[in-house]
């Protein structure tokens, strides 16, 4: 659907693919090469350079083959249903194996079933599990040793190339936005939007999944390192980011009754087929998704007159649509 | 109210003065001098170094005086009256003063009331105005002259000190998070969470104000300087970032009952003294602002193992509480 005539507004920052708008005219005189590397933010080119076509993200997406795409593997999926209805969550067992594992396991011993989402605090997380703590566990753990950060060896990385305000190196890592520094040979991953991670008490092996959160606000990178991240929600976060902020300490619920009942929480391959939501991602390790970076990092659509230049490892949303060929995999 | 016993949790973000949990135990070993310039992350100090307290950002705001704080300006504070509450935004005529003149001019003649938010698009913007496009308009101007950025003399300028991906300087001015070019010698506002700004139509010129929206997710830095920032939302955010997303393109609500109606949109000045919600903001031109950040950059809770050694501008964000003694203004 349009945007309503005579409306001001400001331009889409994700895509969305199942409703892209018409494409818009391109902005001409203002070619992807005139990306500058360096803290210096580019300038618009004089409008007597030569003509050059440059892609819009979307641009880019209509253009990508079918090989560009991965499908999301079910078994590394969760599926979390609340009243509102799916969330989707993509695992990383690359980066947090045990974690992984583990709420894996507590997914198929129902535990979150019938828990609830405690405490949302605005421009921050929202988390769920039992506020009580009391929960019986059964095959899965209750806290295991922290995974806040790996080997950055064989490890897929595409580097953004752009300079990031807290670690040495940022880029992509099989879908994931990733840090990485190069002189400790050690990477992890990074609180951007829609991050999931498993919340601790002050011992930093206190964590292990029974307690999840998700980032809804702005990247806060303190975190990184500090906390043991394990997916990103890939689908159905504005679901969790729309919900009430609770009026407690650290945006915890006050009253039991303003929880947000989960009614389950399931690994995707344990879900019957036609009850799955098959969805494909952008590879980050193709030229169509470094063509997607320089397109979120300089824009193109008319609208925009002054390019970035230069782009924030979380101002780079990976692209999820639909995967409507399942036969293939 | 305290988090509840036995759930894992994660560090808070926002300082909340009204509410402030008990202080915690500090992390002695960490200095807060183990902070350092450049890109690499600061490891945490050895256990052999000489214990140095370091505050947090609640102690450091807790030992704040009188002076450290201004309260803020009913003459340019905007209150806008949702059904859920007041939202109140702080204006910034040292960067848009048209614009500014304009917004006032238009809440004068009760342009907005009556109006609604017609969009919230997820991890980006929340905009409000005239679906439409039709509301006659009097004393205001319809559109004005982009303020995209201003000459850097003569501002007031606290510089945060760490690099930035988009910007050559980032810091903060009268209490606004700024971005600075000495070579041009050029500042610009920075699309951090909560500001607000005037959307516009393809033409630079084409805003003015009838269209409003407020940053609700990461910083869309790409925004900067190509729309007209001119203030910030102050208190009551939360009323804005968990309204329901909208299902149109650009997150516009599709159906006219999906709105959510502008009770009111006045100049704070214009309301009776009795009405007001009288504000304070840490003063950012201040020692104690400059150790807040350091706090903020890192964080010496005892929940947190790894200081980051960085802040991003976007996360700090400016203490606001209740400003009781208005007889000394």
């Amino acid at each position: 659907m349009a945007a309503p005539n005579g409306s001001r507004r400001i331009m889409t920052q994700s895509l969305e693919w199942t409703g892209l708008q018409k494409l818009r005219n391109l902005a001409l005189a203002i070619a992807a090469t005139a990306c500058v590397s360096g803290a210096g933010a580019a300038a618009p080119a004089p409008q007597d350079q030569p003509v050059k076509k440059a892609l819009t993200s979307a641009e880019v997406l209509a253009a990508a083959t079918a090989a560009d795409w991965r499908p999301i593997d079910p078994q590394s999926t969760i599926y979390m249903e609340l009243p509102a209805g799916r969330v989707i969550i993509e695992l990383a067992p690359q980066f947090a194996p045990h974690y992984v594992a583990n709420v894996e396991a507590l997914a198929r011993e129902n535990y979150f079933s019938g828990l609830w989402i405690e405490r949302v605090q605005d421009n921050y997380v929202v988390q769920w599990g039992d506020p009580e703590g009391k929960k019986p566990i059964h095959a899965a753990q209750r806290t295991l040793a922290a995974e806040f950060e790996r080997s950055s060896r064989g490890l897929s990385f595409m580097p953004l190339g752009d300079p990031d305000t807290y670690a040495p190196e940022v880029g992509f890592s099989d879908g994931f936005p990733v840090a990485l520094d190069p002189k400790l040979g050690r990477a992890w991953l990074i609180h951007c939007y829609g991050m999931v991670g498993a919340g601790r008490d002050n011992d930093v092996d206190s964590g292990g999944g029974t307690e999840l959160y998700a980032v809804l606000g702005h990247a806060p990178r303190h975190l990184d390192r500090n906390v043991t991240l394990l997916g990103r929600v890939v689908q159905g976060m504005e679901l969790l980011s729309s919900l009430p902020r609770g009026t407690g300490a650290l945006g915890f619920y006050e009253k039991p009754e303003q929880r947000v009942p989960i009614k389950s929480f399931k690994v995707a391959a344990d879900v019957p087929e036609a009850q799955r939501t098959p969805l494909e991602e952008l590879r980050t390790d193709t030229q169509t998704f470094t063509e997607y970076v320089n397109a979120r990092r300089n824009r193109h659509e008319e609208w925009f007159k002054v390019p970035a230049g230069h782009v924030d490892i979380c101002n780079v949303p990976i692209p999820v649509r639909p995967h409507t060929n399942t036969t293939t995999r």
